[in-house]
């Protein structure tokens, strides 16, 4: 895990400002080191790590509250970054986590907070280019990356929603591209199957791969080739983006 | 329209026994007289018709008070009953119009209730074989069906609640299959057909909708043969449930 540590003392704003009873969390993918890796945070002197999330303000669309959230922890300027569920069982949320979530802060330890209220909260995912995040940390809490196998047991019913938005991820892939958001302009065959194989949650094979990426048109070879992976020249590839926007319009049959 | 009035003289239940901020509203489509329907309601007084909804109790989960309200209007045990998308714009509720709605009623005509204050909506579409709904409707209300191509302006953004839940069908539609849940055991490819067409808002050639229908082998003529379409003995069909629900797990490509 690389952590960050960040310098910002707030723990958690009034709740007359907010929305009740709605909060929005992001499962935010980047790949990196050859691996599809999701944003978890942590408050210091708190057990459990959490997808980055929030709450919504009274003159702030969902939508919005999910972009501000977004941006709020990587300075990420555009990606892209869907709605894809709206978790409401009524015991998502462990009312005694929060309250030790509450203890942390005195200023904040009383029996009416609306943390010990039910909320609901809406899923988003966000399908981000890595190299372009700047993680943005208050010092209250830490950052992290982390591979989504590795992923620990997280806070409330977190582990859940990132289960069902790779369900939806894994149930659109048949028929939408996905990986010129998470990819770097030019990418190596292995890392975008990877990406896929992390997704579909099986190996696949490595020459059939290549072979329906190429000729789906979705992906080009580039006349360069690149040794930073290791000593032998590897190929490069890059997207065809009319082509990726139109399959992602239309839809396209891969597997 | 075909109109139901009922019997029941509530018009808003207590506030306090709610969840704040949340509502839910139900596109419930069936397919009948040859199209695809969808349930609106109104308030007996007030001029806008509406999308079937309610709120969510403190108590109970966002899916259950799908289900609940649900059954409450069409009496129907079981259906094919989605979550497709939660709705957050701060706009979406026009004040104004709550407050006439408010006005139907003397007892709830003051100025904090919670029908004033902003909420979201969760949408939920259900498919329902129309042959089976009872439906069922308060004293201070008309249910009707109305064909989706003849929805009128709605109250708040239920327009563009309808028109979001019929594009996501729309764009589930070229990898999963539908019709199960709406058609009767028996039924006619033109049914079918309409109900794919309704959904992808475009005529389909109808020999190579048969065509893919059947060698797809979702869907296996029958050896019965019907007049009730017309002097002509028409073709009957049915689905091949094995067939159709392996096809929803893991996807066909059909068009």
């Amino acid at each position: 895990m690389t952590k960050s540590i960040g310098s910002n003392k707030t723990l958690f704003i009034k709740d007359d400002k907010l929305l009740p009873s709605v909060s929005i969390d992001c499962i935010i993918l980047g790949f990196n080191n050859g691996e599809l890796q999701v944003l978890l945070n942590k408050f210091i002197g708190f057990d459990s790590w959490m997808l980055p999330g929030g709450f919504v303000f009274i003159e702030e669309s969902v939508n919005d509250a999910a972009i501000r959230i977004l941006r709020s922890r990587t300075n990420i300027e555009s990606c892209y970054l869907k709605q894809f569920y709206t978790f409401g069982e009524t015991n998502r949320v462990n009312i005694t986590e929060n309250e030790a979530l509450l203890k942390l802060n005195e200023a904040n330890n009383n029996n009416s907070h609306w943390l010990l209220k039910r909320f609901i909260s809406i899923g988003y995912y966000a399908l981000v280019n890595y190299d372009q995040v700047v993680i943005n940390c208050r010092d209250i809490e830490e950052i992290t990356w982390i591979a989504l196998d590795k992923v620990p047991t997280l806070y409330a019913d977190h582990n859940n929603i990132i289960k069902k938005g790779i369900q939806t991820l894994k149930s659109q892939i048949s028929y939408l591209p996905v990986g010129l958001d998470l990819l770097p302009e030019k990418f190596i065959m292995s890392e975008l199957r990877t990406i896929y194989e992390t997704i579909l949650q099986k190996k696949i094979d490595r020459r059939n791969f290549q072979r329906k990426m190429l000729s789906s048109g979705l992906v080009v070879k580039l006349e360069d080739t690149s040794k930073k992976w290791g000593i032998k020249d590897t190929a490069l590839f890059s997207f065809d983006k009319e082509k990726y926007m139109d399959a992602f319009e239309n839809g396209i049959s891969l597997f």
